[in-house]
């Protein structure tokens, strides 16, 4: 079995996810590779010391260009803000390294090309994660099969509640040079990805953005509707000022066979309404959705759908079969924020 | 105690419900009026007379302008097709009687103006029903005290299902010469009423129409983006082809002190979040409202907003009382109808 | 068509549900009588012409015995304390009239089966609504066709809150000499009568009652066990002390093939989880029901039970047909409420 | 920091839930010591190797007595069927190590009380983990803090479904032998442990025993009554024939002040319904509990019970403070546990 050696970049609420995955792939997965964690960069050195002790990285830079340099390294996985994603991507790609990278995948469309254009020799993953919640999984294949018939509509919402805090108005997600944008790079790429994936393309757009905060540089929120190439059409929104919700990263799909409907707050539940049985026994159940870590019944949190995105790319990393979500899925994405831009900015209907 | 002579035009389905109003609402509330069922007037004969019957209506006629012509009657409740909204309602109105209209008001703004200035010297009222929903009625509430704070999002839908069902392709709503528009005026009217009221004015829109059904006339969905006066933001849809929904019309708002979530299928409930709680204890409650009609936990239905409506108006009508929702109220529903059309023609964002 | 002249005793709570269903039930269902409210009794006399007025009752008494008396009377609505419904009720089938009566039928058993013996030519009624909510209905047609399969539980509770509250102390409900027993009679009257209509006869049982508040002389809360005639078990419980619910009447039932679930408070919905689907597809589902009364998706409220249970009785008494629940019905819930005493009192399991 | 060097008796399921615990508990946890998973036992030799390297165990042993003789070893981890628990943790104390054992801690009171005694100078934990979920620690702070008032109904089941699959027939768990009990020992003693952590002593019970399968030899469900200590009353249910179920751990509480509820299948979730609040808005609110390993809306699973479990053991194990459920506690469900049988057996009511 080949030796992995990892390095990760960043030591932020998203490092220790993502070490989270690295530590526990192996145990509830067979993975061709024995994983090392060899590397971890970081800016705050003081903190990054411990951070590598509690996870087991055996070295640590503050330099993330150690990660490129250093030839032991296979993978790169980077955590970093928004606007270092395409310099250090292209960067490892072109050192012939594995790279892994935060969603959104760059600042803007032009970024995501030229990260999927470097990879495209070199297994790429984009941290589009929820697409393996069970219950998302379930949804996609149901859908792929056809068990919604025609679709009607698709609807989604992407809502959290953390945009007034004071406490956090400085963090880089605040700041446009850092970010890029706000809820839309943030939140609405992860519900545009599940959009795409589950619904497929889009062929026209219409958006607004808005910042409720005086002097705040990005979008608090936004908003648009959507005609997909599959003739249904669909509102979406994206909110930290959505007072009330946590995290709720939820769809709904009306099709000529059926509903479905998700909300991560819940990611263990699927709902599903089957619009085939006699009219007087329909009704939307919630399933209890099971996971390849545990029985029935046993739920699963937020990490597992890091650990199991982790699973799925080393596999096909090590087959060379192909991995979804890859930059050329960031890409797409990122092709959207842009015309989700350019559509609040003009007020009109953009295809895309 | 005076006695009010009414008569009820139309005799379908909203027929029903208004006769219902009317034989309960003396029952229930203490109104100053005794109620006299004297006229319904329908085209379909052979079905007239059994439901006059039925519910106690004194006379019959196949033609509507008895009950203009008929110095007795005093109350005229219309339960059209839309495009009779404005002739009948304005010969009422010149008649000098009462006039409760059912919604739209009208197949467009101008002839709604056209009533709410006919209609200024008589009691008026647009069956806006679902305003006197007890959980609604207490969102409202609410909302006026100020208990959400700013408003931040207000976010609705009317979704049914009926759309694709063969046997309902050549009802009068599907017809445009006879309702107007689709999904539009028959749900998504209902939705801006309730916008209005509870989240005040709309200064700017952009809509979408679509038609699922090849060769239908009306639209089967609308969707909308809209920015109020208070500052807030949100997204509309209505919808005839939302598979899994059997009468969906329902709204959540996001404000800077908590959230509130209606859905009129389980009308008796109100969700709220408190979230000037610490917030450990924030969740969404569901809270079993109340009514004037039975005891706590004992709930009411559809028909029950008929009655509550019926009895303020009545009472109003009685002291000279302003009423809402009036015609006024139902002329700013079809002016924003009229925008949403002319947006979704345009794809162009409107000020309103 | 026939007409039938009713007379109803009690002017409470009770008594106004009554009164609309008399009102109503010519509405919304084709009866074979024309029904005439033709006298109430009650005691209260200030209260009770008003009540009369209000409701369209021709006139009024302040002693029941005038209901068996007038010749005119065909029928007897009795909604009195618990203690005069043996007494009436058989006198009132003695003169030769139909009888309704309020639940719980009796004081005891003995009672009740000396009402059912003086009942047996008279069409006869006990108030047990809940058999006709739709969701109920279709849960017991599911049952009787084998949906569910073998029966392992079944799970009930009737829960309310108002035990606490000071204003109530005083009530008849709380007088033993009145009620006969407090939450047993009262709710537990209601769960054990879905209970046997639902899963059959009870084999054995065990139970213990308790008394929150000293000094008071009725039951607070009941609680038990049971083993039914078809093997399956299942626990009950009725509280005027379960905080927090309002009106609580609920029960769950797990068979070989699947699960249901209702609750009152949410009347038209009843969960349904089949069990014979695929395991990935399983979940309870959330069935909004459909009723007689209005097109699916308009809900109906508690006052709905009543009348649709008054629509079959009189269907049955004009036919001669049997109908249930009639007061071998009510007595057979009466035996369990004994038996519930009895094995409070020794602590033993009975036999029933 | 010390090293803590650990032996793990089983390997089976609760064996993969204790090694990720003790592999993730330094992650998220500071802890007083160093972990070294130094042997794991079991008697599959053929699976045990793989698991041994899949989960990072230093050294395996189909005996495991290798484990108490082993003077390294410093902790034992008991995972083996019940039958084993009081032999084992009875020479792993006697030898002078910490002793961890899964529920139920034995086969009876007695072997329990023995267990308790012998672990008296040992630090001892029995794995009633869900006392850990999160909602289960909210709710039991706000007990202490009599936030919920005098309390009047404690109700609880704990329901599974997979008691008539015919492949589980053969388990361990349905060997008398093996297992002492059935449904009673595997769900009921985690729901009285619950009970009595959140609710306190209970002082009588009366309850029965069934098995639906011909010729099981262990209980297929328990239920049963309760009288606690502080004057609530409620019912109890365990099952594995509860189709519908699949790990339904839960509990409603009534109290003056308010109602709490939890189910293990939603365990992110704490419901709550505030009874000093105006009565209009009052309702059963969803909390969306937060954890100690990722940020507010990022939920938890199963396994992280075990993990939040073992890291308060081992920091009161350094400090040498007290930990709950210790063997006491597990003794004292145990005790409980008896009781039920005997009441089953008798069909009496049992003071405990």
């Amino acid at each position: 079995m080949r030796e992995l050696r990892v390095a990760m970049l960043g030591q932020g609420f998203m490092g220790k996810a993502h070490s989270n995955a690295w530590r526990q792939v192996s145990h509830f997965f067979d993975i061709p590779y024995r994983i090392r964690c060899a590397l971890v960069c970081g800016r705050d050195e003081a903190a990054l010391e411990p951070m590598a002790a509690r996870w087991g990285w055996e070295s640590t830079s503050t330099d993330w260009r150690t990660a490129i340099d250093r030839s032991d390294i296979d993978a790169v996985d980077i955590c970093l803000p928004n606007h270092m994603h395409a310099e250090v991507a292209i960067a490892a790609a072109e050192a012939g390294k594995m790279v892994l990278c935060e969603k959104p995948l760059a600042m803007n469309a032009a970024e995501a090309d030229a990260m999927a254009a470097a990879a495209r020799q070199a297994p790429n993953l984009v941290w589009f994660n929820y697409r393996r919640v069970p219950a998302v999984a379930l949804a996609h294949r149901w859908l792929k099969e056809g068990r919604l018939g025609e679709i009607y509509h698709y609807r989604a919402t992407y809502l959290q509640q953390w945009g007034p805090d004071p406490s956090r108005a400085h963090v880089w997600r605040m700041d446009p040079a850092h970010a890029g944008s706000g809820a839309a790079g943030d939140l609405l790429s992860h519900l545009l990805d599940l959009a795409l994936w589950l619904n497929g393309p889009i062929a026209s757009l219409s958006s607004a953005m808005h910042t409720f905060t005086p002097g705040r540089r990005v979008d608090d929120a936004v908003m648009g509707m959507a005609r997909f190439a599959n003739g249904s059409i669909g509102t979406f929104e994206a909110s930290r000022f959505a007072i009330g919700c946590r995290n709720r990263n939820a769809f709904e799909i009306h099709g000529s066979k059926g509903m479905l409907r998700f909300n991560l707050e819940r990611l263990n539940h699927l709902e599903f309404l089957d619009a085939t049985e006699g009219d007087e026994q329909q009704g939307l159940r919630d399933i209890l959705t099971g996971s390849e870590f545990w029985k029935p019944g046993h739920i699963i949190g937020y990490e597992h759908t890091f650990i199991a995105t982790l699973a799925e790319f080393l596999r096909a990393a090590a087959d060379g079969a192909p991995f979804h979500a890859n930059f050329e899925d960031g890409a797409a994405v990122q092709r959207l924020l842009d015309a989700v831009s350019v559509s609040a900015e003009s007020g009109q209907w953009l295809e895309v």
